[in-house]
Protein backbone atom coordinates (compact mmCIF):
# COMPACT_ATOMS: atom_id res chain seq x y z
CA UNK A 1 0.00 0.00 0.00
CA UNK A 2 0.54 3.66 -0.41
CA UNK A 3 -0.12 6.13 2.11
CA UNK A 4 0.65 10.25 1.11
CA UNK A 5 -0.44 12.93 3.89
CA UNK A 6 -1.11 16.38 3.56
CA UNK A 7 -1.28 17.36 7.08
CA UNK A 8 -0.66 20.41 8.97
CA UNK A 9 3.20 21.24 10.51
CA UNK A 10 2.23 21.15 13.68
CA UNK A 11 0.89 17.24 13.29
CA UNK A 12 3.39 16.33 10.65
CA UNK A 13 5.96 14.51 13.32
CA UNK A 14 3.94 12.96 15.04
CA UNK A 15 2.02 11.34 11.60
CA UNK A 16 5.61 10.64 10.41
CA UNK A 17 6.71 8.77 13.68
CA UNK A 18 3.06 6.59 14.04
CA UNK A 19 3.31 5.40 9.78
CA UNK A 20 7.13 4.76 10.57
CA UNK A 21 6.25 1.87 12.67
CA UNK A 22 4.37 -0.20 9.99
CA UNK A 23 5.57 1.26 6.24
CA UNK A 24 8.69 2.51 4.89
CA UNK A 25 9.13 6.04 4.56
CA UNK A 26 9.97 6.95 0.73
CA UNK A 27 9.96 10.76 0.60
CA UNK A 28 8.20 13.80 2.02
CA UNK A 29 4.92 12.67 2.87
CA UNK A 30 5.31 9.37 1.16
CA UNK A 31 4.95 5.82 3.02
CA UNK A 32 4.98 2.41 1.37
CA UNK A 33 4.96 -0.42 2.73
CA UNK A 34 3.15 -3.98 2.62
CA UNK A 35 0.94 -4.75 5.71
CA UNK A 36 -2.03 -6.86 6.41
CA UNK A 37 -5.66 -6.33 6.57
CA UNK A 38 -5.42 -5.93 10.77
CA UNK A 39 -3.07 -3.38 10.08
CA UNK A 40 -4.30 -1.40 7.72
CA UNK A 41 -7.32 -1.09 10.31
CA UNK A 42 -4.77 0.18 12.99
CA UNK A 43 -3.26 2.59 10.60
CA UNK A 44 -6.41 4.06 9.81
CA UNK A 45 -7.51 4.88 13.61
CA UNK A 46 -4.12 6.05 14.27
CA UNK A 47 -4.34 7.83 11.66
CA UNK A 48 -8.22 9.20 12.64
CA UNK A 49 -7.04 10.03 16.23
CA UNK A 50 -3.79 11.97 14.92
CA UNK A 51 -4.74 14.26 12.56
CA UNK A 52 -7.35 17.35 12.16
CA UNK A 53 -9.93 15.97 9.29
CA UNK A 54 -11.31 19.88 8.60
CA UNK A 55 -7.46 20.45 8.17
CA UNK A 56 -5.75 17.49 7.28
CA UNK A 57 -6.06 14.84 4.59
CA UNK A 58 -4.61 11.24 4.23
CA UNK A 59 -5.31 9.16 0.79
CA UNK A 60 -4.59 5.17 0.99
CA UNK A 61 -3.66 3.09 -1.74
CA UNK A 62 -4.52 -0.18 -1.21
CA UNK A 63 -3.02 -2.26 -4.27
CA UNK A 64 -4.20 -6.00 -4.06
CA UNK A 65 -1.35 -7.45 -5.19
CA UNK A 66 2.09 -6.19 -6.01
CA UNK A 67 2.08 -8.01 -9.39
CA UNK A 68 -0.14 -5.11 -10.21
CA UNK A 69 2.27 -1.91 -9.45
CA UNK A 70 5.49 -0.90 -11.21
CA UNK A 71 7.24 1.45 -9.37
CA UNK A 72 9.53 3.55 -10.97
CA UNK A 73 12.04 5.90 -9.35
CA UNK A 74 13.83 8.89 -11.01
CA UNK A 75 16.59 11.12 -9.00
CA UNK A 76 18.21 10.85 -5.82
CA UNK A 77 16.92 8.12 -3.57
CA UNK A 78 15.67 9.93 -0.66
CA UNK A 79 15.16 7.04 2.02
CA UNK A 80 18.44 5.82 2.47
CA UNK A 81 19.33 6.98 6.11
CA UNK A 82 16.06 7.15 7.82
CA UNK A 83 16.79 10.60 8.18
CA UNK A 84 13.96 11.81 10.06
CA UNK A 85 11.33 15.09 9.57
CA UNK B 1 -1.12 5.77 -12.00
CA UNK B 2 0.18 7.71 -9.43
CA UNK B 3 3.19 10.58 -9.40
CA UNK B 4 4.84 11.75 -6.19
CA UNK B 5 8.16 14.36 -6.59
CA UNK B 6 10.10 15.71 -4.20
CA UNK B 7 11.95 18.86 -5.73
CA UNK B 8 13.33 21.55 -4.74
CA UNK B 9 11.45 24.84 -4.21
CA UNK B 10 12.78 26.54 -7.77
CA UNK B 11 11.67 23.54 -9.77
CA UNK B 12 8.17 22.80 -7.98
CA UNK B 13 6.08 25.07 -10.25
CA UNK B 14 7.19 24.15 -12.66
CA UNK B 15 7.11 20.35 -12.53
CA UNK B 16 3.08 21.10 -11.19
CA UNK B 17 2.45 22.89 -14.25
CA UNK B 18 3.91 20.18 -16.50
CA UNK B 19 2.25 17.21 -14.55
CA UNK B 20 -1.31 19.27 -14.70
CA UNK B 21 -1.51 18.98 -18.39
CA UNK B 22 -1.58 15.11 -17.98
CA UNK B 23 -2.85 14.19 -14.59
CA UNK B 24 -5.10 15.23 -11.91
CA UNK B 25 -3.49 16.89 -8.59
CA UNK B 26 -4.51 15.65 -5.60
CA UNK B 27 -2.62 16.87 -2.57
CA UNK B 28 0.59 18.48 -1.89
CA UNK B 29 3.06 17.01 -4.44
CA UNK B 30 0.70 14.12 -5.36
CA UNK B 31 -0.91 13.42 -8.96
CA UNK B 32 -3.37 10.81 -10.38
CA UNK B 33 -4.99 9.84 -13.42
CA UNK B 34 -5.66 7.45 -16.11
CA UNK B 35 -2.96 7.45 -18.85
CA UNK B 36 -2.00 5.38 -21.61
CA UNK B 37 1.80 4.10 -22.69
CA UNK B 38 2.29 7.06 -24.90
CA UNK B 39 1.41 9.55 -22.34
CA UNK B 40 3.76 8.01 -20.11
CA UNK B 41 6.73 8.16 -22.13
CA UNK B 42 5.94 11.82 -22.26
CA UNK B 43 5.61 12.54 -18.63
CA UNK B 44 8.98 10.69 -18.44
CA UNK B 45 10.38 12.75 -20.69
CA UNK B 46 9.24 15.78 -19.39
CA UNK B 47 10.16 15.49 -15.87
CA UNK B 48 13.30 14.11 -16.83
CA UNK B 49 14.09 17.70 -18.30
CA UNK B 50 12.93 19.80 -15.69
CA UNK B 51 14.15 17.59 -12.65
CA UNK B 52 17.99 17.75 -11.03
CA UNK B 53 18.69 14.21 -11.11
CA UNK B 54 21.29 14.83 -8.37
CA UNK B 55 18.55 16.57 -5.75
CA UNK B 56 15.04 15.61 -7.02
CA UNK B 57 13.28 12.57 -6.62
CA UNK B 58 9.78 11.51 -8.55
CA UNK B 59 8.42 8.09 -7.99
CA UNK B 60 5.93 6.98 -10.47
CA UNK B 61 3.19 3.98 -9.25
CA UNK B 62 1.63 2.43 -12.26
CA UNK B 63 -1.11 0.38 -11.41
CA UNK B 64 -1.98 -2.64 -14.20
CA UNK B 65 -5.52 -2.40 -13.96
CA UNK B 66 -7.76 0.05 -12.02
CA UNK B 67 -10.01 -2.71 -10.46
CA UNK B 68 -6.59 -3.62 -8.35
CA UNK B 69 -6.37 -0.19 -6.72
CA UNK B 70 -8.54 1.00 -3.68
CA UNK B 71 -8.45 4.32 -2.79
CA UNK B 72 -9.41 6.07 0.18
CA UNK B 73 -9.20 9.38 1.53
CA UNK B 74 -9.61 10.84 5.19
CA UNK B 75 -9.83 14.33 6.21
CA UNK B 76 -10.57 17.36 3.97
CA UNK B 77 -10.88 16.91 0.71
CA UNK B 78 -8.15 19.04 -1.52
CA UNK B 79 -9.33 18.52 -4.63
CA UNK B 80 -12.97 19.62 -4.98
CA UNK B 81 -13.36 19.48 -8.40
CA UNK B 82 -12.42 17.12 -11.39
CA UNK B 83 -12.01 14.62 -8.89
CA UNK B 84 -11.29 11.25 -11.00
CA UNK B 85 -10.53 7.72 -10.54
Amino acid sequence: MIIVYDVNVDRVVKVHKFLKQYLTWMQNSVFEGKIGKAQLNEIKEGIKNRIKKTEDTVRYYIIKNEKNIRIIEVGKQKNEISFII
